[in-house]
């Protein structure tokens, strides 16, 4: 964590990272639910959103798209990443270097590490290299701290996640991005483990709205700086609508009922929001 | 994808590339049907025709012949490929770096990646490094995404071509060779899946002139650039004429029924033309 | 050992060094007897104390904590680690590159070997790595010297922690941290081993104080140059009071009596002091 | 092939090359029909013969032996090769880099490909990298392409060698070195997939002179560019004798009766000369 | 084997190295027999006898004290090395680069191979590395050749030994460091199948003076250039008694009986002397 080296992706110390690399880790199944966004014009129009403070994209994505949105939108440069075709041990190959993404026009680099993993160790020695590249360039580092293998049988339990967010930490990332650990008492210890070093949650699968701004209300009073989403906004019919929700959520510490009023979307579940 | 790398191999952003590699990827053997195209001066002959817009070929191949066409032939380096005598997993040697290949005058490299390969992960490494040198260059880059491996059993289903595109666009390739997968409808879908950069169709084993034609004409309407081509060209005992048919089909629009006109071919299976 | 070359580290050719570097390798289980010093500010504090000759910890607690201490503290770059979810041989990740940390201001580096597992021979050509960029950039240079391994049942025997302390001199660090080896004269022989070069003994889990204290004392007497400790200090409710204790053992040559004074502690066995 | 890259170790397009690994490849055993070859000035003298266009050594024996002649000889730095102490599948150390062996005072690089192995990835990329490196320094490119390993178990049929010396024109080989296939329309095919690379038939084990006359008779009619040789002319009593017969086979045309006459030799099988 | 590269570790091409590295090759064990030799001071000021043409050590041990030695000994540095703590197949890690090695002061380089192991070709390949900068920097370079792993049972044999010193030949060591083969024919044939390169047996463990001083005059005799001699030096109460003998047979030609003379040693077998 170097202050401030990641204040291009964020606002306030707060972040909303449109996360969309389903192309490549899931593949084409998972735009079935809405096939616009199989289209990467769609999403870098949702990333000029005012409430999306960064689009994270692999290599190809940027070469091909970022020219015609880098002044509305702030690039970060997915490094690392695995289709799903990969059958062996959780690893990700390093697709894009440093050097690259900073020609490209990237404000900050992403960077996969699965502890747990049989391929753990060259996992952390390509972050270091690739951290330590970034450091040159002054892009921030954003780590997808993500324990997985043969060894791990829950990797969303609190102590996991917060020993994700302190390998964030240790290791030199500006902020880590963790599964929700289920309990905002969770979520705060992870985040306290991160010492001065951000902590955002992951979006995951598509939750209905008042159950998804909850969460992520719980993970900002719980003390984390925000959400990398993908799937949870990009699978919906109208996701500009999501985002005017995570908006007030994230950086106007609206409260849920605030946030749904905001979106014009009915509760589900009212009485959770007495 | 970077707009108009590829420039120098397509033409209205379309490409005929005649692919001879069989004698490394299969040996001698493939030469068998039509002995004379083992001699590579015969294959650049055939590339000086009006409808190829580029040769692929090897290391070796380009530098023993490529100097007495390089007015006539735009050429495209395919940086690795193995022998058939290699009995593991799916895997590929990188035979050519891309500094070697600009020396020898190349416009463009290609490269094949087999997703789902327990090598997988390095061979994307490997490409990466060779994108990156690419685009250092200004040489265009074409992936032959050929999904492979111990995991899969069937590679041609639409969702695995679908996917094979959508790597190339994510991982950078300008062009993206795959497989035909079955339908125009699934041709079309793995067109969209790779969004703004190109997708030619491999031309497979030799089959008869309608067939074929047929096949390139669906795979057109349904979104491809053109058809990257090698055995189904040099296995003819005229491969001037079937040239003379894929130009019409791929660059001028011409139906099945018309290119076998151009070629003076007689159909097999009239009734397919109404 | 390049005389000299710890000087920034040491004080009339003694050391104790707060290794605090838990987070990575334990995780935040480590924390939980004194939670506090999960937070790294309280530990640079500590590390402030006039006992303390440098600080060890992981590159993102240097590049996030320490240019608020470097007037204070003297930063000792821990460059390899792992986390316990590692379930591999024993292995660690390099997380740090020497010029890095040069130039995020450490005056040393310290880097851990497993003698017998697996992986020592990477691990010890990793370190040659780091200890000659260290030499180029006078640094001091700290081996964690652990014997571990598939092939190691018992690794704090006498002969093994005087093989730890004699791979330290042969290898080229200044200064080797082993485990106390059980005795004065298991001590006795493994810094004789280390020739010209210094042991420090690992502080090891939380024991009481004057158990502590009379092991230390041992050490000392047994020619040890002084302590690496982590948990023994920070699992404390008052780690500023044994740090006093320390000081006065390591530095002042102290009883274990004085030293127990010094802290204002009452000794557990007062019959041991006579 | 780049035309004329291997100008130096040929002459009118032919090549006798003497090999002299043997000490590497089999140890001492191999010198024992004819200890006075295991002094290599013994083999550099021989190499002074006007038959002889390279002698193919490792790096030691030029570095000790080569400064003496090298007015007289031209060297072909043999750079990979590995003792038979090695158990595993078949592969080869790069002894020798090609920045070393262009100082030493090579005209051309020797490499061993063993296309089948399960090392033949790592070996097609060591070969690229000597390959691309002799370029720079204008070096002949000559490849030993003997299929090995454990899916190969007759390497020398005739689709085996025709396959080999097909690899050694697409990756990149000026001369090619192969096993004799058995038959001269085998050579012949061999050579014709060679494309305008050369290929040179390997001497193999010791023969009497007339049956190795005739098979390398065979070979240069079948259209190979000469003979690479070890063992077939140290092995003899007296070496220089089989060297005036290759002379007259290779250089001059000359049929075996011809070339036996030159030796003053005495046909083995008279009746095989009508 | 570059003629005088040597010449900085030989006297009259004759040379005898004082070998220290157990203390990381077998560990402090092997200092029992004679403590004092533990510290590096003690071996440093044994160089300095008219015998030793240079000490081997690694990098640690020269850092501590070569500077303290460097007007009265030459420096051979012993640049690869295991700890017996290892495990594994026979294999030795790189631990010093000849950059580093020529700052310190070395000479000359020593560097292990075991041949036969599953390991040989990666330890050849590094032995390649060290070897040409070696050469940049002009220093010597010493093979240490002892095959040894799964395949090998007998490491000793006449034919092994041969091929030990045939592989430093032809892999470029000036001098090949072997055990000694049994007899006096054996190691004239070792050292003829090193061509010009030069050998030198290995001292081995402890014997009584008459046998070791035999032995060394034996394979003197035979052609050896020397000896390279640790323990059988080190674990005598009185090492510079059998220095003062080994000088006399090596430099001066003496007999064993002579050297006794010198040496002020009874001999233990006088019948062996006529």
């Amino acid at each position: 964590m170097i202050p401030h080296a990641d204040e291009a992706i964020t606002r306030d110390d707060k972040s909303l990272i449109l996360a969309y690399d389903h192309g490549l880790e899931h593949g084409p199944v998972d735009f079935e639910p809405n096939p616009a966004t199989a289209d990467p014009d769609r999403v870098f129009e949702l990333a000029t959103h005012d409430a999306v403070t960064a689009v994270a994209v692999q290599k190809g994505i940027a070469e091909g798209y970022y020219p015609s949105y880098e002044d509305d939108v702030t690039l970060l440069a997915k490094l690392n990443g695995t289709s799903n075709l990969w059958m062996g041990e959780p690893n990700s190959s390093v697709n894009w270097t440093v050097e690259n993404a900073a020609e490209v026009g990237a404000d900050a680099i992403g960077f996969t590490v699965y502890g747990g993993s049989n391929h753990e160790i060259e996992m952390v020695e390509e972050f270091r290299e690739a951290q330590e590249a970034a450091r040159e360039h002054d892009l921030g580092v954003v780590m997808w701290s993500y324990p997985r293998g043969q060894g791990l049988k829950n990797a969303t339990t609190p102590d996991t996640i917060a020993y994700s967010t302190r390998l964030g930490l240790e290791l030199g990332a500006d902020i880590t991005k963790v599964k929700y650990p289920g309990s905002p008492e969770a979520m705060n210890h992870a985040v306290t483990m991160a010492g001065n070093s951000k902590v955002v949650m992951s979006g995951g699968s598509k939750t209905d709205d008042q159950d998804f701004l909850a969460t992520v209300r719980n993970a900002m009073d719980a003390g984390a700086n925000g959400l990398a989403v993908g799937r949870n906004v990009f699978q919906r019919d109208n996701p500009e609508q999501i985002l005017d929700g995570l908006e007030a959520v994230i950086f106007e510490e609206a409260s849920v009922k605030d946030a749904l009023d905001v979106m014009g979307s009915e509760p589900t579940n009212p009485a959770a929001l007495e």
